[in-house]
């Protein structure tokens, strides 16, 4: 197969968009569509000051480096969940990552929150990772309040954003999917967000992360059982293979047609938010979730 | 395995509804399903006049029997294609079907109206089966207007409305989706529709016609290479496996959530019909797609 644009020898195969690049123009692929989403979905300014939320995972450093390049301003945020060897594996790959270009990290960490994830797990009754998801949520949300940025990205690809409309359209979760998509307002004490890899494979963004020779951390979360999401993922992967396209198909229709009918019907049914009465972080009850999990931890 | 009703050794598993039922007590469930299903959606009453379109598959001669059994006043409609060999089976199937029951049965014959399908489709430059599907959906609606039927019935089964509610979500297609369901309300020159066996899948249906002895037309459509829906069906039967209950689920989350949603927005976004200027046939265009077809048939 030849490079679709220098006829050079391809490095990677595209079956979704009917093409083949080699390593150059991959990169120039990568970094166009990141590009594309950003302008179609009217994701940034250059006068934004982003904050990305790094894991340690290839999409969130790619991400992280794909903004930089095109020139943003952006400054890395890391939740350091304190699980023994996990985390600080991770960390160390995005502390060295934020050294070698240069970027500005902000590291949170989690014990000194009282709410490292192995205290958190040992007071649940119920499995973590949802407790987890929001207090990364809820510190990814405060520190780019508290500290000035005006949107946080996330290294989201079109497979998890497929897996989790698909996830929300089985369900037909009406909340859900009236406000899903690659850009989020800022809203009732939320910053707003963007998610600036939604048109681009989990399969596209480990390329552009290996030919650009990102190191990152990809052990599984210890207390992760297999994310729910993995079935959804193999199911539309075998989709794409018999259909290419298919999975960007679904995921720009439903920007374009499905989003707003949700979202109009949300206008008039949907919940009212108020400010959690300890930290002020917007919540339907009278206290957040994370300050409940944090004085769970504490009675001990 | 046992009968999940009267423990005698079961004939049929059901994984979706966690049980297993003997020939009898299967039965009874499948009747119950349609009875569920008819209470649940407001499909029928024992006052209407039903026009149940037969095609002489296992699904049609199913619904037929259950819903005379219920005590409800059916009719048969079989549309004669005149497709060499095909056709003929299948009408030999319905006439000993209805014959035995005794059962009412009127026939169409697409050759007398100048539509048999080998004429149509030597005349079309794309596949047949979307012509085929539009003309046989216009007669199942004038003979029912026609001949003052309240109701018209269809065999269509819970696989055939999932894999049709999931190609239209896959594609977002706004209208299709605002009035998929299976009761479709009688409006501006269509007549009533309804689906009664959506509750169940094919295997269930396949199964009450088997323990039924019905006798069935089961060779494909000379015609249809695989129809599109295929792979769906394929890809629903292993999320079913691994997680059963969720097609059902899907379904009925779409119709209690879903739709409500999409009717709305077409509400005030839908395309207007008016009558066919040749047969009164509602249409967007000036003429009906069947009476296009039937003047490009009769240019010989």
């Amino acid at each position: 197969m030849k490079c679709k644009r220098c006829k050079a020898t391809a490095a990677v195969a595209l079956p979704s968009h009917h093409a083949g690049f080699c390593e150059e123009c991959y990169d120039l692929f990568f970094t166009r569509q990141v590009e594309k989403g950003i302008r179609r979905q009217k994701l940034l300014t250059f006068e934004d000051r982003i904050l990305v939320a790094l894991s340690g995972g290839k999409d969130s450093l790619a991400l992280m480096l794909v903004l930089s390049k095109l020139g943003y301003n952006v400054t890395g945020l890391h939740i350091d969940l304190s699980i023994p060897n996990s985390s600080e594996a991770a960390r160390g790959v995005v502390e060295r990552f934020c050294e070698k270009h240069g970027f500005k990290l902000i590291v949170k960490e989690m014990a000194k929150e009282g709410l490292a994830i192995p205290d958190v797990k040992a007071r649940l009754n119920r499995p973590i990772c949802s407790a987890c998801g929001k207090i990364k949520r809820y510190f990814f949300n405060k520190t780019a309040l508290d500290e000035g940025y005006t949107v946080l990205a996330t290294g989201h690809n079109l497979d998890d954003e497929i897996a989790r409309l698909f996830s929300n359209t089985l369900r037909w979760d009406l909340a859900y999917l009236s406000d899903q998509g690659p850009g989020l307002p800022a809203e009732g004490g939320f910053a707003r967000k963007i998610k600036p890899l939604y048109r681009l494979s989990e399969f596209e963004t480990a390329n552009y992360s290996f030919l650009q020779g990102i190191e990152y951390h990809y052990a599984p979360c210890p207390y992760s059982q297999g994310a729910s999401f993995t079935q959804y993922k193999k199911l539309w992967a075998d989709l794409e293979e018999q259909m290419p396209g298919r999975k960007l198909d679904f995921y720009l229709g439903f920007l374009e047609r499905g989003k707003e009918v949700f979202a109009k019907h949300e206008e008039t049914h949907g919940d009212e938010l108020q400010p959690c009465e300890k930290c002020g972080y917007p919540t339907s009850a009278e206290v957040c979730g994370v300050c409940r999990i944090r004085e769970a931890v504490s009675q001990d």
